[in-house]
């Protein structure tokens, strides 16, 4: 057992490692490649890919990972957890037949490519008969990877291991229904906020989005912050960790908050065991887990009346003029604004949500085949005049304003809005445990949250899935409760 | 054989793709990386370089090679030189076995570290005994490699093919005795030379810099150009060609020339073909030609009276006052002071040879045991009073100063040297045959002359070796009178 575990941790480092040689490929492409070099890049890519594909699929490989499943009531809880959590991501993986695997990724790959183009054009009858084409391969997979309830868990598993859409799916419906209620008043209360305006230079917005992102426990001795056209986070390393933003000249507000939301994402990833890298132990749970983070610094943290104070005494040393211009409540209240829209990547915090839900039912039909892609668009208008009160008047910003679908993601969306609970779930606990938690944060000074997060989410690694580790922090089941009172409490007082 | 050469050319092409991927892992460490990120990175080269190795000594690989080599009178001509020097190369790797090459591996790598270390502490006598292994190891190589003359060729054949010391030593020899001849005279005609003073801003220079390169032809759509402590060039795709300088905030024409110079060895690189890309036919001739090219752009042009004048007339669009301060004649002096220095990768035009001169010297007795590692020092510093008539006072500045004895690369520096013979020998010819090369020139169009290049000594790729490429340009052997020439005329004009 002892040589299987050695050959079993062996392969997992070669994996890890082809995985942030990739990693490092698809950087340096979004961020420092010149114009020309995506010829050799797309080549380098795939070969790097098909190296992890051969790694993951080495039968050597797959034989051990059997056999210590196997026997794994002798192995040590950490070997456990590894072995347990390969066994799952393999067996997923085993249910696709090779034919199936690469046949879906040339279809993903270009309709992903269609949709860029068809985008720009608001052209829906160009990618229309492609999304089909996925929505079917979609319905394939999930009944070759198999499910007990819906085939949408089959895909939903992908991204939340154990998720269930019976589950889920009232949840996130309870949710929209709550928010939308409140979202009439709340579009009056913003009539008269501030608007950000002025010339906020590149380099200095840079600085300041770094001053901030170190107040939270990100560091440049691990990481860096580039510019790009869609803010990303990655990691090349466990502790070359990379950030992106996007900056606007005139709305410095828009990438501090983009910032802090990547930055959450890598003080997770920061935050895993040295001693477990590239291993499961050493993982994120799931993408509903690894959003909270996000969305914890960038929400519940960043937007939050004490951090907008602490914000409002830095900008001082970098935009004097805004320092002065506003006052620290002014600020809260410009960060926190609600105004329905029809983009999701734009929506404050209370109408994020409600593009999630919105997402999710369409998603749940197409699956079950009760929407033909042909009736998308209007089912997707529909739903945004119900829950947001708003219509899109075009494709662009209405149906095809996401890349997921268009590039095989069914099931991801949802992902986003279990962050944001898991967030507000984790939020509650620490308040408790930590009594001097915002008067911290007023001061910048967010040590203790950050190891508190560290003890209690991202030092676990895969140790137990997302409903059991909110479980074991709050002692509650996942739940919109402690969101909703969050939303009403903050914004009854601003 | 078509079936042959299909997984010849495949094999050749994951190779180079392989190579790609390690230069970017290379660059991103020396440009982008933050300061942690080494450990991972590490891990990411060594398996970078073990999938290269094993894509090179691939049996079926060196079978389809050794098979091809075997038919070659019936391959077409770029077929054939591909299969000629890939059959060259692996043969050469083939010589030395599997555990010579691990062991001398570990013996460099950890050789370079304690140069590292005791360099900063100018403490020979820490890296002397493995030095000495290194150089016991080289002796060993050559042997395992074979050669007809001398062990030096074996080595030195690893940059520069089909070179042979017999034939460098009296050229570089006669070169390095004129060049000693002249440098008194030299010496006084530069007392008077204006400094350079004053405070260039970083980003201001790395726009002056980029304004005369791209005058020389290279171009950010395909490079880019990034500061790092040692500058240099490397290549992550046929159109993605990077290159760096250092910037000294008050000189702005150090970086100026260790851009020309990267900029030179860019061009190359750009210059071959794209559909031989990855193959010997697309690939540069040996270190020496690749040299010639930096050298060529770099000095030959870059310090030109006629690019001077163009450089003085940019001036005025980055650095109005340093324009303002100084003539174009000025500048031109400036850009060729003449001074015997200790340290050759900041010697001028004249001296640099020297240096190379004295390295050879120094390698030659080192590899036939005349010469024995404690003896060196002496021995450096004897030749550095006979050739440039000062003196080390140390050995940091000395024996010590360059990185590449300490990490196993015996055979190496002739090449800088034979650079600028090619160099000039190169431009005696497009001088005749580009009628107004000087008057573009002094405009900053060096289009003509690059399509010269690209024509003359890129787009052949391997298809000859150093020798027969100049022959065929030149209708004369490898010399130095051109050198010479070039050397004299210039300086009795300033």
């Amino acid at each position: 057992m002892l040589a299987q575990l050695e050959k079993f941790y062996s392969q997992l480092r070669r994996i890890y490692t082809l995985g942030c040689i990739g990693a490092l490929l698809d950087w340096d492409q979004k961020v420092t490649m010149p114009p020309e070099g995506g010829g050799d890049r797309a080549e380098q890519l795939e070969l790097m890919s098909a190296l992890s594909h051969q790694a993951m699929t080495d039968a050597a490989f797959l034989e051990v990972v059997d056999s210590l499943y196997e026997g794994r009531a002798a192995l040590a809880p950490s070997d456990f957890v590894n072995v347990r959590e390969m066994k799952r991501m393999l067996d997923r993986a085993r249910c696709l037949p090779v034919d199936f695997v690469a046949h879906r990724s040339k279809v993903t790959t270009l309709c992903y490519q269609t949709w860029t183009e068809a985008r720009a054009k608001d052209d829906w009858q160009a990618v229309a008969p492609q999304l089909e084409e996925i929505v079917s391969l979609c319905r394939q997979e999930a009944e070759l990877i198999g499910y007990e309830e819906h085939p949408y868990d089959a895909l939903l598993q992908g991204y939340e291991p154990g998720g269930k859409i019976s589950q889920i799916k009232p949840l996130l419906e309870r949710l929209g229904t709550s928010l939308a209620e409140i979202i009439p008043a709340l579009r009056e209360k913003f009539r008269s906020v501030p608007e950000v305006r002025g010339d906020y230079p590149e380099d200095l917005q840079s600085k300041f989005n770094l001053h901030l992102a170190t107040a939270c426990g990100y560091s440049l001795a691990r990481g860096r912050l580039d510019p790009t056209h869609h803010p990303f986070q990655t990691s090349l390393g466990s502790r070359d960790i990379r950030i992106t933003t996007h900056f606007y000249r005139n709305d410095y507000l828009s990438s501090v908050y983009s910032t802090l939301h990547e930055a959450g994402h890598a003080l997770y990833e920061a935050g895993t065991l040295e001693k477990y890298k590239g291993t499961p132990m050493g993982m994120p749970v799931s993408l509903g887990i690894h959003e909270s983070q996000s969305r914890l610094w960038e929400n519940l943290i960043g937007r939050s009346k004490q951090f907008c104070r602490f914000m409002h005494a830095t900008l001082k040393d970098y935009f004097p003029e805004e320092h002065r211009r506003i006052t620290p409540e002014e600020l809260w209240r410009m960060a926190n604004k609600v105004t329905p829209s029809l983009i999701r990547i734009e929506a404050d915090e209370v109408t994020y949500s409600l593009h999630v839900v919105i997402r999710l039912l369409l998603e749940e039909q197409l699956m079950t085949g009760k929407l033909a892609v042909k009736d998308l668009p209007d089912a997707w208008n529909n739903l945004y005049q119900k829950y947001l009160g708003i219509r899109p008047t075009d494709y662009k910003d209405g149906v095809m304003q996401d890349m997921h679908w268009y590039s095989g993601a069914i099931g991801y969306f949802p992902t986003y809005a279990l962050g944001n609970l898991y967030g507000a779930m984790m939020l509650k606990v620490a308040e408790r445990e930590l009594p001097t938690l915002w008067s911290d944060v007023e001061q910048g000074k967010c040590t203790a949250l950050l190891a508190w997060l560290r003890k209690n989410v991202h030092e676990p690694g895969m140790t137990y899935g997302g409903p059991e580790l909110i479980k074991r922090i709050s002692g509650q089941d996942l739940n919109e409760g402690p969101f909703l009172d969050y939303i009403k409490h903050k914004f009854a007082e601003i």
